[in-house]
């Protein structure tokens, strides 16, 4: 074995020793230590945030900020943990007068055995060592290797010092640095899944090297996504202008959820007045900074200089770079639907940082067809007349295309798109911006590929906890052996389904 | 595109059409249908199963039993439907006063698109044509297209005629027959997920392909198991004997759920007396039969000839082939625990058909070791004194490995064996047999690979659905766009999670 080899072995080998204690702590003790690993993040607060600056230049704000989130997803799954329901618990009592009989079969979720984490270049607390695949992993009953993103090393190393004091064991969290460690750690016979966030050709190459497992193991990678957002005739110019601009520049376009593509009614005879108009001013006037590591600065750089020689594209707005040293100034283009539609797929690719299309449709209706041939998005964002947005708004049914009046206002006039839509991402966004992933019960972070590899799943929300689960199924098991969440008295209280019935 | 490209096309192409439609059609409606095909199952049941014997040769009783079973299926899927819970929605309202203020968010699961099922050859009604991946696929709201396997394609054919009776449009079931079909079909571009029951030869070739389409889908492959049974000093030798040959042997051992391990103990100085001489004995007395096909048949016999070449490893008993043409006989052979050890990997895998592997320990306590590295199956048993089996049998904890007593009777013996099983397999099953697989709530048809390419998923059971079934969350949505399910009101009366308390 090479050098490399024998640290991943080393850290592999003790997480899957402390995961083995781990996973039969019970789940109530496992939410307790989540909330001592949040405790211990804002503890250490002044000190995280100045080493994660110097490293990723995020600023303080932003900084502390991610650090809360970072705590509160350790509290989401220590919630999640007490409230049970992640066990899956179902109980079929044994049938002998069925044909065939039917044995006593009860299923509940176990851990799936020591995860692999890819830590993000763009959030060095959230989705990085204490991020949200970590805490969903350690909250499943699994022990933890990350591999530090190369951006932040330090950050790295501290935030898990900080952890580590916090949990029963420090090997139920092992990390790792270097692009080396990415390989020998994905092909660890004891690593069991593997989570990633990060760009798309990062994701291919680890998918790569888990397909060459002789047990190829489940690969939960979110690549990022272009975002598009559909603003309808009804929209007011100016204030989806300003949140668009905002949205695009937030964190210097660093986001999976940055707004890569905005569709816009075109203005008359193709001016510069209505949507476009106002979106070159608003972008004209922001500023831009400098991105997290070199090799993402350069790529943007090449990604604008590609978008900007392609066919019927228009540079549109550049804003400023402000002052920081290698600062990169945010960009928008433009481009008619037709020379949009004859650009694809390139044109639906991800550019990461504050760039995007601006993509000017005469006619409501040509929109689905070109919507349909986007590649699968984390999210898409709807833009209407405000006073439709929130909950009650109207009674349009989503089926009844007929009843569409054409380019009115209300909400009637997304009928057609909302169905694309639903197939296209895994969160839509009414009246919004996809920047900001809300940490709840009922987020999805997720979509297609290549905005993740696995749809039906999470990294973000309490349901990200499912991709480290596995079920086990015990068929006329002695209750000396059933797992408390299985046995007829519940002594736990979990939701059970029993014989087909939901109880809570 | 070749002439298979083009049927293909036109299949895939209706079948999204038709899924279109389907997919909008409330759970309710679905339930409904789904019951209709039940009844055309039963209904043409005289016709089905001779069609099917002639291609199989399984017999008349269980290819009743089978369709009686295929019908079932579709009967718990409507369950499943009026039910409600797997669309698994979740409701967080919004919380402007929270840091960062908080958006209302709704999410459920929807149809992830047309799916491509690959039926299996050894169950031509219930892995097949209207088997567990299409009737799952089905009630997700998918279309499916079929690709039938060349061992019944009389039977695929009739089968898809009387289920696409029930369906209102028979486009929502396709139906393609070859071996050239199923490339074309899992790249095609409106494949949105693949479904497959067969050997790890052809599920790793499906996987080659679908990983080279530019938007790898997801892959629910059932690929076999070599489904170990553990023999606890303290069971009954006649009894185990009797058990193990005839489920070693029925369909002539052509189930992913055929035990093809038995670890039993050592008898007084090796010798015949015990448990070897009993399941010796009681292999001798079977009788085995033709297989599905040709290729199958052999197949089983170079997996045979292979495994009695091995070292330290020898014939225990051969049973009778029986007077149909071209039968195989059924074969045990026996290996001490420390050679089936030194003959892993290769001693592990699964052979297709009546043979298994006697393997004889003398410490209890050496099997945990060996049994860890064992490939992932979907089943494993644990056979012990009569008394213990069943529920409420004693108050052993599972972690209590220190109060272990040794080789006793008791569950007790167990202990130490559990928690590696729980690892190893999907389905864990006490003093019963692994062939028969109940199609209940809690039944889980899975685990790690190669069982199952997805091992936080099952091909069996009401969780099946949830392989076909991706989440949307709705941020801000306006209620004219909402999903019923999703609605405050909740007028479809689905469980819903509301602001993380879950409602039944």
């Amino acid at each position: 074995m090479t050098g490399i080899d024998t640290v991943i072995d080393t850290v592999v080998e003790r997480a899957a020793a402390a995961g083995t204690k781990w996973r039969a702590t019970p789940a109530a003790e496992r939410a307790t230590i989540l909330e001592g690993v949040a405790d211990a993040l804002l503890k250490h607060l002044d000190e995280l945030w100045p080493v994660a600056d110097a490293e990723t230049h995020l600023g303080e704000v932003r900084l502390r900020g991610e650090v809360g989130r970072t705590a509160s997803q350790f509290r989401l799954f220590a919630e999640v943990l007490r409230d049970g329901g992640s066990a899956e618990a179902v109980i079929d009592h044994a049938d002998p007068g069925a044909t065939p009989p039917r044995p006593d079969v009860r299923r509940m979720n176990h851990p799936v055995g020591v995860v692999a984490v890819f830590a993000a270049s763009n959030f060095p607390f959230a989705f990085s060592v204490a991020g949200g695949d970590t805490v969903s992993a350690l909250a499943a009953g699994c022990a933890v290797v990350v591999k530090a993103h190369e951006g932040h090393p330090e950050t790295s190393d501290l935030t898990a010092s900080v952890v580590r004091q916090a949990l029963p064991d420090p090997d139920l969290l092992g990390l790792v640095h270097g692009f080396d460690a990415g390989g020998p750690l994905v092909r660890h016979p004891l690593v069991s899944a593997v989570g990633f966030t990060g760009s798309l050709a990062g994701g291919t190459a680890i998918k790569g090297l888990i397909d060459q497992r002789p047990d190829p193991i489940p690969f939960y990678g979110e690549l990022g996504s272009v975002n598009p957002v559909i603003v309808l005739p009804s929209a007011d110019a100016a204030a989806v202008a300003a949140g668009f601009a905002a949205s695009l520049t937030l964190g210097v376009g660093q986001f999976c959820t940055n707004p890569g593509l905005i569709f816009v009614p075109e203005g008359p005879d193709g001016d510069r007045s209505g949507f476009e108009g106002a979106i070159g001013d608003a972008v004209a006037a922001t500023t831009g900074g400098r991105m997290l590591t070199a090799k993402i600065h350069d790529g943007y750089l090449r990604a604008v200089d590609r978008l900007s020689g392609r066919a019927g594209v228009a540079r549109l707005a550049t804003g400023a770079a402000g002052t920081a040293a290698d600062a990169v100034t945010p960009q928008v283009f433009s481009v008619s639907l037709e020379a949009f539609a004859d650009g694809l797929p390139e044109l639906g690719e991800e550019c990461f940082g504050p760039t995007a299309i601006v993509v000017k449709y005469r006619n409501l209706s040509d929109l689905p067809a070109v919507l349909r041939r986007l590649p699968g998005s984390l999210t898409a964002t709807v833009h209407a007349a405000a006073q439709v947005g929130g909950q009650g708004a109207g009674q349009v049914g989503v089926q009844g295309a007929d009843q569409v009046g054409g380019q009115g206002a209300g909400p009637e006039e997304a009928a057609d798109i909302v169905p694309v839509l639903e197939r296209l991402a895994g969160r839509l966004i009414w009246n919004g911006w996809p920047t900001g992933v809300a940490v709840t019960w009922a987020m999805h972070h997720g979509g297609p590929w290549p905005a993740s590899t696995a749809p039906a799943h999470t990294s973000v929300g309490a349901a990200a906890i499912r991709r480290w689960l596995t079920p086990v199924a015990y068929q006329d098991w002695p209750e000396a052996f059933l797992p408390p969440e299985l046995r007829d008295d519940n002594p736990l209280g979990v939701p059970q389904r029993v014989d087909g019935h939901l109880r809570t």
